[in-house]
């Protein structure tokens, strides 16, 4: 597991100011009853979101999702629709229905809008390939859902 | 217990030979994996859908919902989306979000429209009145479905 003991994510990486990891940074500070993170660097916060081929190596194909991994993919949900929110000036409601197995769906509602619609498969092994390619899904996705709601505003305002 | 020995629909109700009722019943015993009802009537399978107000009063206010309540919610939900494929002529997918307390949410969507959108609360006692009223929610949310769908298609066909 020495692919896990070097973290993937930078102190100083600029990404981490974006008003999107700011959000995720609020979304996992906020789950964290325990303070275990008290003292505990951005980077360090976000690094397990970094899923890098190395460490996927390390986790075996098939899995169950364990409660830290779930508590990521509610916070990476959270933060697009609080992001989509911001973009979009409706509300915006997260969705996760996972089976045991960590196979299912997640969506962003607006109104009678699905602004997301996800499969999640293998959810024990989720993440992005690197702090880079977790911006660029997050701007992607939220960019994609403020569009929806432009385009079929009578029924996101539903 | 006495108010459960008492069946709550007649053998020979016209009701029970509907199109939603008669999906009801493909829902029921699809989930009924150890042949448990195939020597059941149709009136005997539907009968723990009724929730009279004498029912009602043998559960307890708060209460965990079990298997079986969970397998009926669904199998609502599953009938529902049926019945709205049939008169909206579009895939529906129902999907239903609830945590171990029986609160919760539950969607039906076509495309990347939201069909049904119903809280869920107090699960354990989920039910209807009689098997008019159930039949009679039945419709309305069917009717109001395929009228979104109709008013919306754009949304519905994404």
């Amino acid at each position: 597991m020495s692919d896990w003991d070097e973290l993937a994510i930078e102190k100083d990486d600029a990404l981490l100011a974006t008003p999107f990891m700011v959000e995720m940074l609020r979304q996992m500070r906020a789950v964290d009853r325990y303070g275990i993170w008290d003292q505990a660097g951005d980077h360090e916060i976000l690094d397990p979101f970094i899923m890098t081929s190395e460490r996927k190596r390390c986790i075996p194909v098939v899995g169950d999702p364990d409660e830290d991994v779930l508590a990521r993919v509610s916070a990476w949900y959270n933060g697009l629709a609080a992001a989509i929110e911001r973009g979009g000036g409706r509300m915006a409601v997260p969705f996760i229905h996972l089976s045991h197995e960590g196979f299912g769906r997640a969506l962003v509602t607006v109104g009678r809008l699905i602004v997301v619609d996800n499969t999640l498969r293998d959810v024990h092994r989720f993440g992005f390939r690197s702090l880079d390619a977790m911006v660029e899904e997050a701007n992607n996705t939220v960019a994609r859902a403020v569009q929806l709601i432009t385009d079929h505003d009578d029924v996101a305002s539903l």
